[in-house]
């Protein structure tokens, strides 16, 4: 066992059943029939929901089989249980859409995760409505893709995305400060796989200009939320949430360059949950297994 | 110069008015010409607003005179430019009512800080509206008095309670988990001078069950909002904020745990930036020179 | 399965063991054979230890044995993989003796958090080197201890202190602020079981003065720590840390002041973890599943 | 006074001398004589090393000189009241060489920050002892200056970069994460104008491997701080620090992530400090006007 299980392939398994006993016992004795070693556990069950949740990640090498025969073998199991269930291999690189606008904070400190092995994504392209960011992410050898919005008519600009992320099959598509709001029929085809990052600490300031609205409230502090998108403005399931503390001298100006620092850290904080199946949605609420 | 400034008498100065060059100047000029030492000194502009704000502390033994002729000399310096000002001794304590109802623990908290010399105030009295936590004032030697609420008709408590603040002759009233709206009546005769507690990050989750309405939403972290008391139902200027945070795993009782161990601190801190006359209210919001 | 299983009594279980494949597995099939339910579960591997840790929360009424007989149905599985181990019942309130001094804020914090309910232990004593806090101690119904000390030869009071614990039949002593060194000898007779709040973020400024010594280097936020108390000072497993902001303006005396909030802030989060057996030591450090 | 004076150009006053009455006067009717408009104003005295600090911002344009008569027209009172002291103006960018090694973290994080345009600096060059980050630099259209190390003799190394530095007449040296200790000689040129940052909680941990340290000693938040560069290693003033919170689960792999967040975060915080002239240093401590 001189192996490091946190530097080697692993078995992500990802479930929500109705809570009941021995789901664990039978999960874990599953496992360990095959010898598989386990690396990480999580559970959690919520008595008011009835739920049971859990994500084990196993050591791929010690299994005798690949993922698709571990799907299968684990299939039966998961029907006597009720399960609805997801398994992945920390191998098979998810791949991310970024979309922006013009401003480069998140996009740059995810690009920066992204170049550095940091974060365990492909990007396929970035979707942006302006082109202002074309050359930094081209350095970046990502292609870039600009598809400008005619504000009058903004229908062509989202069949022109939907095709986009379409063709760049991707498994996620980050928000990274593009500031659109989202069509109902593209969440509903990504359903929590947008993943978005408002500059507030919603519920507080939903919609347009909270660091205005924030400062009119004389708050103390300004947040930020990284969340799945749902067809309600700024609405969805919280993935994750931070703030800062700000004063009175600081500035609106001061606000948005702080808020800058909180959104970049939410939303990579967000996305890297999001990317290793921590994330399990239920209702309209997360157990994040961090 | 061996005197330690902060362990000595002062007197404060606060100060509001339309901004314009030379404030700092005159003040300062005017505190000089009698050899008065500052040991703290803030100041703030809102450019918005047009409005500049400043505190300043001096030692008193350093200034010829006392608080009254002070004020007296002061005066035409203030109405050269049109100033709301007030001028405090750090001896005189201010005298401070607690409102409590069954929930001891910001009560707790405050009446350790006091009877560990941290918290430079007179209680002159506790009220409220159950009789629980009779025993635990009285053995700091502090009034209890209890004034029970008719829920069919709340107008005879409410006089109650305003004769007794009168007769304590509170400078400040704090609302320490006392769970009654204040009549606008109240609130008119004490404006910027009721201090209260929330058990939210403000502006979120306005009015009951905040921690129902948090778990409800998903959120991932818990706050508290210390704020004076308006009309408004928790709509007054926010002294002072923190928040908490929570996972998945905590249950509604660990919220309301964690809840109080921020609505303490948060309290706390609020109340002693009142007392030492740091905070300056100006529209609905506030400048804290803290 | 109406339920809440955070409401009712729980049996957990503690395991330390050499890592291999199917210890989850193992526990969590003896359980589901007794349709045990469980409410809570934290297992990690730390891989240069080589060493597995789990904790589980049973609902004590869905299994069909007392504690006694548990722990005699868990032994052989526990030999089978060479665990040390333990299970406690949440209904068993640990003893824990508090400690102190002359200073009082982490006793009246954990005073309030045992009346409150929140701290879910008995209090046989406080035993003291000072008469200063037996009042307040006593309003709580509480005995109080004063043990004094000969500065020039310190081994009868620890010999008395020594038998004041042994005949409190302490589960856990709490040094609350008690400035004095804790002779080797005690320290061995409680390995594990002698908690300490050390006001700095340790390993930075061990010994005395903290705060003095805080200021010299100028740091820029100061910190707490709670630690079990080993022979070599300060130097102790650590169970929890924390820190607070400081900046120029803080006087020693606003240090001191603020050092309190965090050291009962974090005193009262280690020992609840403590007694919730979340802590698990090896080598010189903690695993907490808090 | 419609004018926002956050968002023009000021100039930036620096004082320290020994503490007595009427300096703030002095300095505040020297400004108003002019009719000057203080944007900002801070002052502090430490009563111990009875010196007092102060620091304002005056807009430039409400005055009728431009800054060498400013000088010039204030040197007869700082001569007055024994003051060392710095007039700045804010549309001079300070010229800031960054030096690093392999590791892009905190050199993309200010990067960032610089092209948009949140940090007020000239960058002339970047000098490494790798050329591994070379391409990203000159992406940027900043010159890289590659000058390796010779393991057995770093002397020649030391020439060349004092000679880059000269040549790029830089105003702050920034070491954003370059792995080497700088030689006595070139800190005594530039003192508090090289700003390291150091991957620890200062004192905390000095030297190498401070992640392996944290872990080994199990603590549970790890650090970064942000310093001024002597010929003590690691002993410099302290500019700024910050701690994130780690477990058990966290693998040094995971430290080290978090740390590299923690570390951007500081040094970016430190040396927007430090070109805004907001940092004063006295003894081995700093007064930072943030």
């Amino acid at each position: 066992m001189a192996l490091d299980p946190q530097n080697t392939r692993r078995y992500r398994i990802s479930i929500s059943c109705p809570d009941t006993f021995g789901i664990v016992a039978a999960v874990t004795q599953f496992i360990a029939q095959y010898k598989g070693w386990i690396s990480e556990a999580h559970q959690f069950a919520d008595p008011e929901a009835c739920t049971f949740f859990m994500r084990y990640e196993v050591v791929a090498d010690s299994l005798p089989f690949d993922l698709d025969t571990f799907k299968e073998k684990f299939a039966p199991l998961a029907e006597q249980f009720n399960m609805t269930w997801n398994i992945t291999d920390s191998a098979e690189r998810k791949r991310a859409v970024l979309m922006v606008s013009k401003e480069a904070h998140c996009l740059s400190d995810l690009l920066y995760r992204w170049r550095s092995g940091e974060l365990n994504i492909d990007i396929p392209c970035v979707i942006s409505n302006h082109d202002d960011l074309r050359s930094y992410v081209e350095w970046h050898g990502i292609p870039y893709v600009h598809v400008p919005v005619d504000m009058s008519n903004k229908e062509p600009h989202f069949q022109a995305v939907r095709e986009q992320i379409a063709a760049a099959e991707a498994d996620v598509i980050v928000l990274a400060k593009y500031m659109q709001i989202i069509p109902e029929e593209l969440c509903e085809i990504y359903p929590n796989r947008i993943i978005n990052i408002h500059h507030s600490f919603l519920p507080s300031f939903i919609g347009a200009r909270p660091y205005h609205q924030a400062a009119e409230r004389g708050v103390k502090q300004i947040g930020a939320t990284c969340h799945y998108v749902t067809s309600e403005l700024d609405a969805g399931p919280i993935i994750e949430q931070d703030v800062q503390r700000v004063t009175h001298h600081n500035t609106t100006k001061d606000m948005v360059r702080l808020g800058k620092d909180v959104e970049k850290a939410v939303l990579a904080r967000g996305l890297r949950f999001h990317i290793e199946d921590r994330v399990l949605v239920y209702g309209n609420k997360t157990v994040v297994f961090a």
